[in-house]
């Protein structure tokens, strides 16, 4: 197991099928998919020499929570799927790593249950729900247990189409719940049939289409905690969450599994973070794979990356322990790449350490 | 049948391969035939998100018609090879989607039997033939049964070269008649030869390779019908016939069928698009198979797209209703690209939403 | 047979291998014989429309000489190898299809038996040889039997490594000779050896590596005929060439065979034309397949193109009467591509008609 | 053996395959490792015509120090893996060929019995090491022995990340050392375990992590030797270099051995040139397999060419013999390329001569 890589190949033969195509693949033809972890690819770095890296300080701050290092657990759906473990053993693995896990609403576990399994800082992930009744218990819920932040998906007003779900028929097994929709009583995932995934039924009439910049203010303000906005690829898009109360923007586009062929991450990262320009932090994810990649994201002006599918096969190969290790793995990379880039802090990783494509 | 691909697998095991390489193939290399498909691919989205997209309005006018979707069947000859259906059944197809079929000279059902196949609206496509006198009669009786526009082919001052079909010894199979053109005795498309498809027999001596834009005018004033330009990739084409009367432009390269290397649809629509400055409205064709494409079509300033294979590939599946199928398909996946793009409307499709190569 | 691709699968068929691979291959790893090839497929063509194309002409002048076309037959060495026809049948086929050929040095017949071959115009190519006397010799040969100009190569101070014939140990077989070398006793072509072909061993010390511009005064002052520069991918080589007396300039990197990783002529030829501008005719060769190929270089501002394989398959499929039909389907290709591009003569093929990549 | 490609053919079959892997890979996904070579196969050669090339000069000076040619033998680790001549058959290969070799710290021979194995001219690569004291008494003796300059490798702060190595368990076999390391008892390669190559445990605390610009001249002075600096990919690091005293700059990124996705060093030399300005002489290593390679690089500016694994491959093949025979493979490829790019001299290699993509 000596990269992510390895992770992946292991984690493809002890998932079940379904389940896999689920975790791995994206919408429709996967271009954004592949784009997401070309772009990272075609990026080349002109790194520095004769820099004193004795000593390499990776660790930094997310809205204000010291984190271990720039590489946080990217909110994914239903990780028992992956392995008995699920969310608790994720949020083991990040607290171990010394790093922050984002819990996603889509669990398979209750935020209050993830929530307790570490004392480490977390954040809540969130879609607006067409039933706001619901949706504002649900961030009471996660304020009240102690998430310190919530992140507003915002790329996701219907379910993307991912047909492979469609074809393998996907649905949630038996036994597996979305533990945080009990208490309206759709945490059982419906059977899929010929022309919709399990999922796919599950999220119809879910979420609220008509999500507009003023209800980052106003999970603010019900929640009494930062906002995120997750999904924004445009500058304009970044400057408006802003604007309207945002404390960081996740640069994304749901891992190419909303629209394909969506822009790469890594092709409108640097638009955002001039746009935003410093009013809010930035975070990126998509297709990162190689401590190189988060250089490179940090040197176009990421805080922080987050991490998705990676710590899912590593949950699915060695549970708990196993998502820990895909965090050191990457964490051993990024250091070592700090190291032959001349970057002795998070802060020496600057734009010039990149050179573009075309 | 996830997707139009799909259909083209299917179709591809049902409709004889003589025939099925005459509807699918292009010209000599056919690199043009896989660079309209590669051009729309490489075109990334940058989505818009936190957009009222609770309706999505796909509905707009095409030269004053009410249409369901900016999607419209382009004409395609002879669909009979691919159904018994054929041209009424592609008519019954576009009017149960609520779209418009551009009915090809080249049918094997004649434009009245087309025509009275369904009362919605549809437009006639021409060539403008040698025999003045054949080409007048035709329009004549377009527009006597009620065709709303003439769609005027300008890219085929003579017939492409397609080497499948000559390989192939491609021609119209017995029983089966190029309609229109039974009046002046040339139906039957003679045998293939050696050299030469059945259809370059039928094609040679033809066309009218001295055709002008004042022959727009001509058209128009004959049928009392307007006239859109069909085949037009570039600026000044465009402006020329706009200048002669035509009320609308159809950025095409015949599919790849005709000059080789032509540049890709997607590559000069908005070249045109300028050109025109809304004197006209323009419209696409050429590789069309997501309703991505049809979104970035529309970005780049198409009012409507034309699309040629699928529902042909459709018609082999599953007869009319296998082309409604299509139009269905392709309908919901641009609803879908628009919900997660934040475009509730047509018109809120502009061009900041793509991101052009290199 | 359709296109000229039909024509070498077959001639790979019919030629001895070692001769195949001396006239298929290119110096080293290939890269400018691919490049070549692939820098025409890359340039796209902006087609025109609703022109009147019911008659295209195909006739221009080179070098004031008329000819049917503005494709000719490129100097290739050794025609012999490929059908017993040789050059003479060359010369037949040129001369039947109306066109120019430009006879090698190289050659397997002698100048003189060609040249009658014919009543046809026809070019001779030279190097400029260490033998001064030897050269002053030949062209003098050559402008007495009539030959209309000279084509002075200039890419070949010393032949270029193809790797494929110090493999296969290529080398002229028994019975051939390079026929204008018989008066220095220089016409039989050594054995091969380990690191050399034939041909290598041949040239060893034969070309005059110092040749200069004045060379070409030189021998358009020696022979009375006009001088066509051959060879040449700058700017300003062609300026120096035509401020030194040449008539013509050919763009050409000798069909790949010379130094691995020049630049591909469909990439230089522009720049070329912008330099000369008017005072010289421009060619070009390299990589010519199609009709297509020849319009995209018109656009570009050559005055005709030299075909230099493609004739040489035709010999090895049906001696001069195969040659003779890859001359015809080209024409028959750029009368088509003419047609298509809306192009009715030679004028008429400007450079907006084409977009570059990138 | 007709090319270099040859030689790495058959270098493949006749060694060990963990130390094949380890001579022939690089880090991590082995980006760079293939980057390095397709840069200079995308620059294309804008070739000079009509140039007297009769005599090509090759030979030049590096740092004073002539040269029959500017291809100079790479610092490359542990040469008796290749074969029993090791080292020493390494620098009688290089004194053959009349050219310089830089004898790596690393070698598996001791630097005074390289030096003693021919009177040529040779450069002593070095590192800093933790251990100063170390590092000292090394650059001594190899002043005090008689080499003619050191060469700073300056991009391994750290050993970087080799799967390969770690994956084929690599370390040094019974018998063979690291032979300068062994007065402070590290010239016994540790073994292999399941996350380090031995190589990666030898290293561990060996280099010194906070080398700085200051230490070019703390070597400069404590040797009274030139420095070359190796390994900077930026022109502002070459300005730091020169400004602290190198002689020369090494354009390098270690083969592709130590960061993956750095970029391409055909990518980066002209801005390095531009930015040393003269003040030093610059040189390049990379991918460098052909005589073009080589003219390239001097297009861009540099002095002459290291060439690292390819002379290995010889040894392999050949020993001290098989070196050499790379080396002369090499100048002749680079005199033709010469003659047919119109180049008599080194300096007459000048920027006008490439074309680079994009």
């Amino acid at each position: 197991m000596l990269n992510l890589f390895d992770f992946e190949a292991a984690a493809s033969r002890l998932v079940e099928s379904s389940a896999w195509g689920y975790q791995t693949g994206g919408a429709n033809d996967e271009i954004t998919l592949r784009e997401n972890r070309r772009a990272w690819d075609d990026i080349a770095i002109r790194y520095r020499t004769m820099v004193d890296v004795r000593t390499r300080v990776l660790s930094t701050t997310v809205l204000g929570s010291p984190v271990s290092m720039p590489i946080l657990v990217a909110p994914t759906a239903m990780q028992k799927l992956a392995h008995p473990d699920g969310e608790c053993g994720m949020a083991q693995a990040a607290a171990a790593a010394g790093t922050l896990m984002i819990v996603s609403t889509t669990a398979t576990t209750g935020l209050a249950e993830v929530q307790a399994a570490t004392p480490a800082p977390k954040w809540f992930q969130v879609y607006i729900y067409q039933g706001r009744e619901y949706t504002r218990e649900l961030v009471r819920r996660a304020a009240a247990v102690g998430y310190k932040a919530l992140v507003l998906t915002v790329d996701a007003p219907t379910l993307g189409r991912r047909e492979r779900d469609i074809r393998s028929g996907f649905t949630l097994p038996p036994g597996l719940h979305i533990a945080n929709a009990d208490h309206v009583g759709m945490d059982v995932v419906p059977t899929a049939t010929a022309d919709a995934s399990g999922l796919m039924h599950h999220f119809r009439g879910l979420h609220d289409p008509s999500l507009s910049p003023r209800d980052i203010e106003w999970l603010r303000d019900l929640s009494g905690l930062p906002v995120l906005v997750k999904g924004i690829v445009r500058g304009d898009d970044a400057v408006r969450a802003v604007e309207h109360g945002a404390s960081g923007i996740v640069v994304s586009n749901h891992g190419g599994r909303q629209l394909d062929t969506s822009i790469a991450t890594a092709r409108c990262l640097r638009e955002v973070v001039t746009a935003v320009d410093g009013r809010a932090e930035v975070y990126v994810d998509g297709g990162i794979r190689r401590g190189t990649d988060v250089l490179k994201a940090l040197a176009l002006g990421a805080r922080a990356v987050l991490l998705g599918r990676p710590p899912v096969w590593g949950l699915a190969v060695g549970g708990a322990q196993g998502a820990q290790q895909v965090l050191e793995l990457l964490r051993d990379e990024l250091d070592l790449a700090m190291a032959l880039a001349g970057c002795p802090t998070i802060e020496s990783i600057t734009p010039d350490l990149v050179a573009l494509p075309g």
